[in-house]
């Protein structure tokens, strides 16, 4: 498989990082001048490790306070550091909300974004008000009703499956597909505790946030569980007219 | 059964709150100018809602950075507001951090400090690297034993029971006795996560830290398991010899 992307310096191994992050302490994951991101701290903590400049790719760029379990990055590499040392070298340098989970050398044609298969999303809601230690990950909404784990799972359904999603969208397309198939789309109650999970291939520009909003409002009785369903079937309309 | 306080306002109420916090984000438990503590937020939140200054009186003085599953507090009102409301307007108000569990009126008599039976610590304990979400709440110790669960539950088991603790605390007696009741000391092993719990009677000045940090020392292989029940009958010799 020809490689995507410009050619590596003779002798570089390719690594691929999986990283989790407490997504409030930083202003997102992208490197920004003078804000502390998730890329700059772990790019800064490499190039010190590898002993030149380092540049990462990640799966996803998340947004401030968006937290990650699994995020993947791969970043090149001609420092001599043995693979199995780099987590726990790195974890001693970084700050404790950002950990390295997993580090190994991969083929040099692999690339974190382009080659990822899906991504998934969990919001964690709360009815009643969360503990001290749950607030920072949990969305305190007293509104929600009772039976909300039945109607968003009922409402998020129609989801599921290849679908026209602009409308569920606020950025433009730039020429690429506005289809993306959702892998799943559901509810998990655990105890006071519901989470609602998306997995698809991909996301369009603030797709998960608009299904998630929509899905809270079904959650909180001024929508109906039909409203999710209904969105898709105008989108199909517009698409159909144009 | 007389009371051991200052007579009340006529008309007012004790009420008694239970507490949640993060100790982190807090100078500690009590009151202290120019700095964020429980209490002083607490306080203010209380006279808002009350329409006069509120003293609060909690079970225990946590330290900075000692989070609280059940801190009772007491104060007196002689505010109109319905017992059942408080929580709510009280949690709406204050940080996230810091939340009203439960609220209940109680006889005039009872005092959170005088009153407490007995007081639970939790201490929470890693060999890997915690994730960025249990970082603030969990002990990174790489160099605990695999088998420290076993060895900390061995060498905690000689607490049980009424002692001399004099030798685990830094402060002085001030007449008191040096003689507590520890009720329960030993570990939970969840996962990858260790808990040493300790509850007693009250405990003296540093004593939970001083027995963790002996047991901490003992799960890393550097003291035997027998080194608490020395030190313990070390003390015994010392209080029999004066």
């Amino acid at each position: 498989m020809p490689s995507p992307l410009p050619a590596q310096p003779s002798g570089a191994r390719r690594l691929r990082l999986v990283l989790e992050y407490d997504g409030g302490r930083f202003c997102g994951f992208q490197r920004q001048p003078g804000q502390r991101s998730v890329q700059g701290e772990l790019e800064a903590g490499l190039s010190a490790l590898c002993g030149h400049p380092v540049a990462t790719v990640g799966a996803g760029r998340t947004d401030a306070g968006v937290h990650a379990l699994g995020q993947v990055v791969h970043f090149d590499t001609t420092g001599r550091i043995p693979v199995e040392r780099i987590a726990r070298a790195l974890n001693t340098a970084l700050a404790p909300e950002l950990v390295v989970r997993h580090v190994e050398e991969t083929e040099t044609s692999f690339h974190a974004r382009y080659h990822a298969v899906s991504r998934s999303y969990s919001y964690f809601i709360m009815r009643r008000q969360p503990s001290p230690f749950q607030a920072r990950y949990t969305l305190y909404e007293p509104a929600l009703r009772e039976d909300a784990a039945p109607r968003i799972e009922s409402a998020a359904r129609p989801l599921l499956g290849r679908h026209d999603f602009q409308v569920f969208s606020t950025g433009g397309l730039h020429g690429r597909s506005p289809e993306r198939t959702v892998l799943r789309a559901g509810v998990v109650a655990e105890g006071d505790l519901l989470r609602i999970d998306l997995t698809a291939d991909s996301f369009l520009r603030s797709m998960v946030r608009v299904i998630v909003g929509l899905l809270l409002e079904v959650g909180r009785g001024r929508r109906s569980p039909e409203s999710v369903r209904q969105v898709l079937r105008k989108q199909e309309e517009l698409g159909a007219a144009t």
